[in-house]
């Protein structure tokens, strides 16, 4: 038998970690910017999810008020960043990156993790990370029932650090990567595979 | 040394599977719907995420012309639908929802989760999920870069199978709960925690 839960009547810090459990596991991203001065910024974002595969489009939320508003602000100005996958190892450094560092101090100073320029790309990579990619902002829709901010952005340039992470259908093997995934605001986990199902069919 | 892999090349299917893994881990969650004639409907997604906590919003996107329209269809219909977290023993009976049934087949039926009607609410729930809960459309947001739809619902009544779950900062203990988690487009994942650390401060 099921219980009621009347989250209406919790304070606030605990309706939010109510709530930001309450979608389910969520993918653990550190998305790298750089400002119109160079400084680059690191910021672990949990809201990053598919959108479509052709054109390949990825989306994720950014509350302007929140911690990474630098990260909203370095891509309006240069409408570009990296997405680097969290890798089990990398989930305390990735954790500290929310931490309200200001605007003139870069993430990468305050972690082990490492700025690693690609393709002469001008926004940072994180070294570490198994699976990255590079986007381009393409439009910022306005949520307006809260005033968060959803960026939809391209997938331009992908890098994986083993080519043999692509599967036999060409999925990539994130569990294979040892990246991590997230639950709530701070809990970060690996994961086990139960089952890797064929395409549903009526039929069968 | 990170290789860089060439996606434009790849064949639609592979594509597919492909960028669909590049977010990251997905949540697992069967979105109940019911059809302007009482007709039951359930499909797994896995791009259900967090917008927001006060109000409590989250967010999913649905393809019109891919599997899950009847879900579209009936949450137009009647602004309402429930998401009911996959758990890991429910694996293979939610991946099957997937498969094209016609509009007249309540997948309750064609698997064996059971439909559970809870306070008069006229949505069904999955009996056998731990975590479920009920939601409300709010705003529906066209991607316009390829014509997928962002549904935006306010959480209306959450139902946890123990009030044990949530933690004593009030996060749900998704893991604790057996919450599956999605990569790509088929493969389904159980958790193990690494770590939950405490907020993160710019002087630790």
């Amino acid at each position: 038998m099921s219980q009621k839960i009347d989250f209406n009547k919790f304070a606030k810090r605990e309706r939010v970690n109510f709530i930001n459990s309450l979608s389910g596991f969520k993918s653990a991203n550190l998305i790298g910017t750089i400002n119109s001065s160079g400084l680059s910024n690191l910021a672990i974002v949990s809201s990053v999810f598919h959108i479509g595969a052709d054109p390949a489009l990825i989306g994720f939320i950014i509350r302007p008020d929140s911690v990474p508003r630098h990260t909203l602000i370095n891509i309006r100005d240069t409408k570009k960043c990296t997405i680097n996958h969290c890798g089990v190892g990398m989930t305390e450094a990735a954790h500290r990156t929310s931490a309200r560092f200001d605007a003139n101090t870069s993430e990468f100073t305050k972690t082990n993790l490492t700025e690693e320029y690609i393709d002469s790309y001008i926004v940072p990579f994180v070294k570490e990370s198994p699976i990255k990619f590079s986007a381009s902002l393409i439009e910022e829709v306005v949520i307006k029932h809260n005033g968060t901010h959803l960026l939809i952005m391209k997938i331009d340039k992908v890098y994986l650090c083993d080519r043999k992470l692509i599967q036999e259908d060409y999925a990539i093997d994130l569990e294979g990567a040892g990246i991590a995934c997230i639950s709530g605001l701070n809990s970060y986990h690996q994961t086990e595979l139960i089952n890797k199902y064929p395409y549903a069919k009526v039929d069968i």
